[in-house]
């Protein structure tokens, strides 16, 4: 399977209505990671009182980070097993970095890591999924 | 600790930016489950093709009712420390039930779960947190 | 793919090293549940100061006793795809009582769960095993 | 907290039953990681007819080994919340080399990570402890 190219990624988070929600930006792709951005939108907010961003908005910039990595090494389509996320700091609003990168790439399954830093470089969340190959 | 009335977690969700947006109901608490009502929405997609709901919200909603779940037991304010999801079948849009109950309460941490349910009764991602209780 | 029996299932331990040194022994097998037995030896323990069984031995119980249910339901052959424990209490010496039940079985991939008891019915552990079927 | 220097985490090892049974033994410790080594002993293996190692015991070997990270960065007493491990290979016998390191420590809680490889630097299995300090 060849992965597929940056122009290609960005046409499926075009057509994903919830990372088209999230604002999924690619900003970089080398050899080793797949980098990119998010905004944070008052909608994403956890608690109004605190202004920390809810973990599930974290937990799921993971899930698309390590799917699109798996898909810019081995291309086709994919679907997540499961998703892990550890949670380290509160975000409280700003920007995201999520930087992604595969763990183990393998023809049914592969294993992704996905880490979310705030514009201060700090790490705010962590994780991986376990992502299938289900087909070109 | 005194854990949180019905209407004193709908005060939270209401004060939930995400929460209200993915539109958290609470159906019912007895001893054991907290159940939850969600209806899916056009942006809670992963694919405009499959019409399959993004991981991220079924993360998110395992998170949510974890969380509530150790308000209700245990009140005060809470954060996730980690988060974990099995994804089981896609959901093709229709309404979701959230289950969740304690693992196991403690004074500093407690285990919640959480299934997913279609309006077919399927069983579609299941889940655990482990919270931090963060004070009164 | 037809499921092994409790007898084929004994032998799969039997030939299992590790298994055997645990001393995994099957209690019954109902259409829900697989129930394992196994008496805690000295060399399990985490630390001699406390008494408590190393967390790594509560972790493979909790493979064994998923991948068994796994061979018990489908039959053939298993590798565990990713394992995650949660700890709950201390176990301090005694027997240990393993509740194994599928939570939601697939031809390629299924996921399996299963909570350790103490001698006084105290849940120490529970967990997850994503397990694939690697063939007949 | 001062953490533990190796001589410190070496009497640690010493006085764990189950980590002596493992043989694990330390090879080098600088800023980012820790590393230790096994020698895998017959009774390690999941099954006698694939010779591969047992999947709990690569899950011991990360929590011992993100547990000895903790005590290293933190010193104290720690116990772990929750462990997750991904496998990527069968390891067939050999010796295994451990790598941890420490993603966010605190006060309270902090979370580790660790990869195992084999004799050939092919990873494994990998995964992370979320742990609690316990007090001095």
């Amino acid at each position: 399977m060849a992965g597929l190219s940056i122009a290609e990624l960005e046409e499926r988070i075009a057509s994903s209505p919830f990372n088209t929600w999230m604002g999924v930006e690619i900003l970089s792709a080398d050899e080793e990671k797949l980098v990119c951005h998010v905004k944070v939108r008052p909608e994403m907010l956890g608690a109004a009182s605190t202004k920390a961003v809810h973990g599930g908005i974290l937990a799921a910039l993971i899930d698309a980070v390590c799917s699109y990595v798996a898909l810019w090494v081995s291309g086709g389509y994919v679907a997540t097993i499961d998703l892990r996320t550890d949670y380290h700091r509160a975000l409280k609003g700003g920007e995201m970095r999520i930087e992604g990168k595969m763990l183990k790439s393998g023809r049914q399954v592969s294993s992704a890591e996905a880490s979310i830093y705030d514009d201060q470089q700090k790490l705010i969340a962590s994780g991986r999924a376990v992502i299938m190959h289900t087909g070109e």
